[in-house]
């Protein structure tokens, strides 16, 4: 039975123990979350994050509820619960479709006891099943890397969004479990640092060769011939290949090009949109100034009133990407051949 | 007569007044500064920087502590004086050529009163020659320039660092004088912000339209046609054109070339170090990993003991350069044949 350190059942089964990611990396504390409240809290101050981990979050702690609610009204009250739950993130698809597969199966019946154990059984195979992706992926990126190789990353993909490895730093997780000395590069990924607080913490966990730097060090690190590959994760990827992913991903892209670097986006076929024919139709959203002006400071670093632009992703053209990795396996250009059909 | 506001001699000309540029962009103080300890101490924390700058700093810096020294052992006393002030921060020729300049007028003589006098026509002289300097930049850099449009500028080479105007902004102030309606995107230079502290707020007082974007948007604002042409300064050009200027400066360079938008170097010919043959020969100075790690945030953002890799500076190849701008004209690649030989 797989297990998570970073969302799991209480020894008796009915509390979800999680670490707070919103402590990141000065304290890693970990949190029993028993009510309905504490968990709609928890996803909504950045708790606990990631897509893929949220759906697994949603699953489990929609069981835990069921296992605190009396028999009577026991399908009325999970009901209930399981709507609250998963419209914490409304834009979180992963988190609604967790909650709802194990509402689901809850619902089957045939009485409250047995309700339980299938809710526990399919919150089990969501984990099981992003594991497998995760890995998946992992496996496949890794037959890109020799040992000793440094691969540069930007954002977050790891395991405390996931389950397991994550996507763009899975093979590098992967190939240290397997006593491969592989290093990275992680850039700080401004203005909410995802790479400084969270890459970093996660690859130094795991025992890879970690060294952060700031976004703009990255083309000064490929000149020096620091890098050997590029892996990023993704957020939306169009038909012909086009990629939404943190601001950013585009500039290492076009860096990568420039001294002919590789440079892959990784990520679960649940990523690919491949309604949206490409970039041009992939909407970016435009975040708060003050995200880049005063957050995480001791005081505010730019004028008042100063006019910030602050995208919270950027499209990396098809044509700057040498290939896709799924858990399905490797997609080369042309990507509206390659990419696998979900 | 020339004067600046951020360096200047208080009425009486026995104090020197400056902007604390320490407390910028949060607070706009002004320091009157009479005593050599207070001189050094402003030094050595920054509260004037910038090599043209301190140039003028210290040259009428010496001159206010020979108002303040008795004619008896006058001689002695400036001398005395001008070796603590020029080595207040002994890597800034500026500081040190500024310094001497105004000591050797004063040890002329013939007599104390006199010496004073030289010694004000000389700190004089030294900040008119920065203002020409700075000024013919500009004017070279603004014919590149029509009404409308935007430069995207890393780092801070404004008039805070010289006397007016600057370099890489300057043509951007010295068009808002003239009512043109210039647009600016300035980088926020990642890890010590000058471009959020100091290009923003010059740009906002000189009333440009400016915008601060993360270093990592740079590239998407390229892609979505909102830059026209890249304006940076430089610490050091090579006899090829390498130019040595703030870390990240080569990534735009890259980004720009790729979206096929001109990128330019602005800079006096003091700058132009045709001893060296190219960027190879240009040592990159490694600064304190905390920079990136924990400067200016309420607490650490990356887990303690991460490695980090700080450059404060990369080198921008020739190859990706459209022109180098001086008070002399506009060199065009070769650069070996077009640079001013000094």
């Amino acid at each position: 039975m797989n297990t998570i350190d970073h969302i799991r059942l209480s020894p008796a089964g009915d509390g979800l123990i999680i670490l707070d990611q919103s402590r990141l990396p000065g304290k890693a504390e970990y949190l029993e979350l028993t009510t309905l409240a504490e968990m709609t809290e928890a996803i909504q101050s950045l708790r606990v994050r990631g897509a893929p981990a949220l759906g697994i979050f949603g699953g489990f702690g929609l069981y835990v509820l069921a296992m605190r609610t009396w028999d009577r009204d026991f399908y009325e009250s999970i009901s209930r619960d399981a709507r609250v739950l998963a419209n914490a993130r409304p834009t979180a698809v992963n988190l609604s479709r967790g909650v709802n597969r194990v509402l689901a199966a809850g619902l089957e019946g045939p009485n409250p006891a047995r309700s339980r154990e299938s809710m526990l059984r399919e919150a089990r195979a969501i984990l099981d099943e992003d594991i497998a992706t995760c890995r998946a992926i992992s496996e496949q990126g890794l037959t890109l890397l020799r040992d000793g190789q440094c691969v540069l990353t930007h954002c977050n993909a790891g395991p405390l969004a996931t389950s397991k490895y994550g996507t763009a730093i899975g093979p590098l997780i992967l190939g240290a479990e397997r006593g491969m000395h592989l290093r990275a590069i992680a850039d700080e990924t401004r203005p909410l640092l995802q790479g400084a607080r969270l890459t970093s913490y996660e690859l130094c966990r795991a025992g890879v060769d970690v060294t952060l730097i700031c976004d703009s060090m990255a083309a000064w690190a490929m000149a020096q011939g620091m890098v050997d590959i590029c892996f990023v994760g993704c957020d939306r990827v169009a038909r012909n290949g086009d990629t939404a992913n943190k601001i950013g991903t585009s500039a290492v892209a076009i860096l990568a090009k420039h001294y002919g670097i590789p440079f892959y986006v990784l990520g679960p076929t649940s990523t690919l949109d491949l309604s949206c024919p490409d970039g041009e139709h992939i909407p970016i959203e435009l975040r708060d100034p003050e995200e880049i002006r005063s957050a995480w400071y001791r005081e505010p670093m730019a004028p008042e009133g100063v006019r910030c632009w602050n995208p919270a992703f950027d499209v990396t053209p098809h044509d700057l990407i040498t290939g896709i990795i799924t858990e399905r396996g490797i997609a080369r250009p042309p990507f509206e051949k390659s990419l696998p059909a979900l």
